[in-house]
């Protein structure tokens, strides 16, 4: 129990690696780890059996894009309609040109768990199939593709990184690789580190970004060739070849977790709502695998209250009338999900925090009261229906730019005191007579940077390996894709799916740009019907599961997410 | 993966009792198991090697009191000076008058993981050693033993509990048995179900609640036996015979896999300070086991804060001063632990919080701000040096009471703030020059029912056991004590220490009273000087350590927190 590997000093004996340069990152080997993180460490991670022998590529139809095919191969000239490539066994000899390749590596954006096993998939791979080549790892993000900022990956560098969480192996960033300026000092750097290839591990953003490089690159006959990978722990980075980003497996379970904890303490105590808010601004795929791993009374879903144009008073009601409900049987308790961008997918709010931004920039706001009159009726219904904190909120905490900050409203709290509001009026007008007190969650921060679940650590390996495949074989412009992810990971499918075929093309700031569309819950999906199949007996009933903490060998050690599942009509 | 143990109408087959009446508790019975669940219920317990054959109770020496004993012996005049008991093995036949027995078992105050295994080991005891007793579980706290609401447990009704958290079997309350009126339906349930014993499980107000209850049996010619358990998250129950309370492990390994994965995402982000309030109102245990287990940069501890007198200001310099060093490192991030009752531990905050009430409750709060010159010139110092949000939420958020809700106060937030202003003051005088992002958390409920640790499992099932021995061999007044933890469950020892003999009297509205006192963090004690030897190394550096959700199985499932192994010398 006691911490029992130090990773500093005895990592190049450990590892086995004697002429290797010691060890220069000081970020986790200064560090002292875990009994979990390091047998961690020494799990062993199985490969799609295409790995074990020979395979070739073999190449598909001419691919289009998701939508506006005629701007995307316009925008793409050298890449649109290439197809997409599968990985199948082959007794010829090897793929590619046989020598050795010179590749960098980047993470970009937020952290998801996994985001090291696909680094670690790539060195192997080179290791095992390209002897010689050599690894390099840009440094915080895309800027250090720019900057040329990077470190060469070795056995011993990337050991202790192994099967880990977090993205602190080479860091990552924000930056975006964008204008004439950018792609001109990536283009230095692939020159000068001789690049046979650049790996992309990142969203929706970041793998059209991915694609832009790979054209460009294109366009200037380098060799440099750039291959995606599908990060995020939102899950919504995904299509038919890609059926799930990493890390949303491990983040879902960790939070589910919790969310089981939470519900066995509010059937124990008996008193409490418990209103969490989940990671996950644009899309509520993470609240609704949340739902299915653990049966909460309500779970809002974002995608719904869209389609359905549900107001905030509606979205409260419906919570609410669940609430007066349960207080009949005699429940005076429950758990409730709420995704993090709730509040994006409310039209009216939108509307309403559009005019507030308006008018406080040009209008002075009497203590009277009177600059309410500027407001549209409906929005202005809207406000007085706010409890007093949060208008306090809106009119008080405004970003440099002079905007409300909608990030900063904890949307949770918000509908905790709009149910209170409205039990106490039902309360008065008799139509309840139970109990109600809330308790407020946010889980978010605690589900990015978690040890990857088995699923999510054989994935992202595979990913990674695929990845380095793909290079090899000389693909630019595809994103690795692992599929048939129900079956035993020998079975698992393995190839590259064209980027541009994943695109359609949004006007952003007055321009049209290729844009990878984000994945949204589909209400007729097999997972959301699964879910509005059962949430009735949810909501009256309790039927709460608490999947515990993540295991990693023993029962529900080799768990897949239930979303996926469903999705691939895996799991009835 | 998918949920496969659907706990209702197949248990009674599953658990082999036929005879056995069908299952009439619904709420985990209409449940559906999650995979881990169903694999902790099969999970079997070691027992300490005394329970392996047959044993008898040698008792100590006569007993004294934690303090005041003159005052202990009047208020206990039949249970003062009780000797502790120990079980030994022995050849004789058995313990106790033989017959069978009727046991009462209670749940008391907040949930603790391993409360369901007490009442299995104490269920279990009675089925192996005393067959044809009875175990009746009073419902919703003591409330159930004043109202004599009962169940009586059975094999089925008891089986899917085995190895769960959460205390829903029976439930908890926390009322409390204080006046003659609730004695005498104490004692008309005693006798009304003709109990030979009644263990109460909890924290120090319901273990002194116990002691009086078999002072009041005792002194009332009853043979209803009284034995306590020791039962709280935040640590503060404990002495040499009580090494630690139940629930204390399990709650802090929760807190310590977010805590870790939270300092991942810092470490990876490289732009946030995470500052993570924790349960624990009275005592800093949790805080300090929780820097044990992951070596925070700052670590809060509240008896520290108290011994030194340290002001809001201090504690506010203190983290400054240390983001001002990583500064300098190049480290804009951080974690940084605060327990939940640090502002009760700030003795200048408890002064103005009671001159503020007094002026809410008597003078008028005029805008212009003239009713602060009623305030102290030290409290009104600190009234400015607060945030405007903290200042608006001492003026407005009062209890029925009228009281400042100071538990509303996020300490967290407030911490974030007061460090952000003082920042910027240094940036202005030129002895700053980084950045700083507060990010806040409080964990808290996700911790009190998780699924109890191996430890806490054994361990709880270890103290119903020898309760139940406790009360078969005619004791009462004794706290169920289990010890030698460090050494392999076998060698465990057994035994009941007096409650009288941790007791001393405490002056409450005007009487005295007898209490256990909490167990506060001892500032010369091992855990709190391995925290302050290493503190300063785990400020500068980042020497983080992620522990990972708790394992049933495999690496580190057998761990044990560090503070009961530093308190026992079992580990340096």
């Amino acid at each position: 129990m006691a911490p029992s590997f130090v990773v500093n000093g005895d990592l190049a004996a450990a590892a086995g690696g004697a002429s290797v340069p010691a060890p220069t990152n000081t970020g986790r080997f200064a560090s002292v780890y875990s009994e979990v993180q390091t047998s961690r460490i020494a799990h062993e991670l199985p490969l799609p059996s295409v790995f074990k022998g020979s395979f070739q590529i073999v190449d598909g139809p001419a691919s289009s894009s998701a939508g506006n095919p005629g701007d995307i191969a316009k925008l793409f000239p050298c890449l649109f309609g290439q197809p997409s490539a599968m990985l199948v066994p082959s007794s010829a000899s090897a793929i590619g040109s046989g020598g050795t390749l010179k590749i960098g590596v980047v993470l970009s954006g937020g952290q998801a768990p996994g985001g090291h096993n696909v680094i670690c998939g790539i060195y192997d791979y080179l290791q095992e199939r390209v002897k010689g080549s050599t690894l390099y790892g840009f440094r915080g993000g895309p800027a250090g593709i720019m900057k040329c900022k990077y470190v060469e990956l070795t056995s011993d560098y990337v050991y202790p990184y192994r099967n880990q969480g977090g993205f602190d192996m080479i860091c990552s960033g924000r930056d975006k690789i964008e204008t004439p300026e950018q792609f001109k000092q990536a283009e230095e750097t692939a020159v000068k580190l001789d690049l046979d290839g650049l790996v992309v591990i990142g969203g929706d953003d970041s793998n059209t970004n991915a694609c832009l490089l790979a054209e460009n690159f294109r366009s200037k006959n380098l060799k440099t060739r750039v291959i995606g990978c599908p990060k995020t722990i939102d899950g919504d980075l995904k299509c038919k070849e890609v059926p799930v980003s990493f890390g949303f497996d491990t983040a879902c379970k960790i939070y589910s977790e919790m969310i089981g904890n939470v519900m066995v303490d509010a059937r124990s105590t008996g008193k409490y709502y418990h209103f969490v808010r989940l990671m996950g601004r644009a899309a509520s795929h993470i609240t609704l695998e949340c739902a299915l791993q653990t049966h909460p009374n309500i779970t809002v879903i974002g995608e719904e209250v869209a389609a359905k144009k549900s107001t905030l008073k509606n979205v409260t009601d419906y919570i609410v009338d669940v609430i007066c409900k349960r207080a009949v049987s005699g429940y005076n308790y429950g758990v409730i999900l709420i995704p993090e961008g709730l509040i994006d997918f409310i039209p009216e709010v939108q509307q309403l925090i559009a005019e507030l931004n308006e008018i406080l920039a040009h209008e002075v706001v009497d203590e009277e009261g009177l600059w309410k009159k500027k407001l549209a009726p409906q929005s202005l219904e809207l406000f007085e229906f706010l409890p007093q904190a949060i208008q306090e909120q809106l009119m008080l905490e405004r970003d440099p730019h002079g905007n409300v900050q909608v990030a900063k409203i904890e949307t949770e709290k918000m509908l905790i005191q709009m149910v209170e509001i409205e039990l106490e009026k039902r309360k008065q007008e008799g139509t309840y007579k139970g109990n109600f007190k809330g308790q407020s969650h946010f889980f978010g921060y605690e589900g990015r940077c978690g040890l990857p679940t088995n699923f999510d650590s054989t994935y992202c390996y595979a990913l990674g390996y695929t990845a380095g495949a793909l290079l090899q074989s000389g693909k630019t412009g595809l994103i690795s894709s692992v599929g048939n992810l129900a079956a035993p990971v020998s079975e698992w499918t393995v190839g590259g799916t064209a980027l541009t075929s994943m695109m359609d093309v949004e006007r952003r700031h007055g321009k049209y740009k290729p844009v990878i569309k984000k994945a949204m819950v589909e209400l007729d999906g097999a997972p959301f019907k699964k879910f509005a199949s059962l949430r009735e007996e949810w909501a009256a009933k309790n039927c709460y599961i608490s999947p515990g903490p993540i295991q990693f060998v023993g029962p529900s050690s080799d768990a897949v997410n239930h979303t996926l599942l469903l999705e691939l009509g895996a799991l009835a």
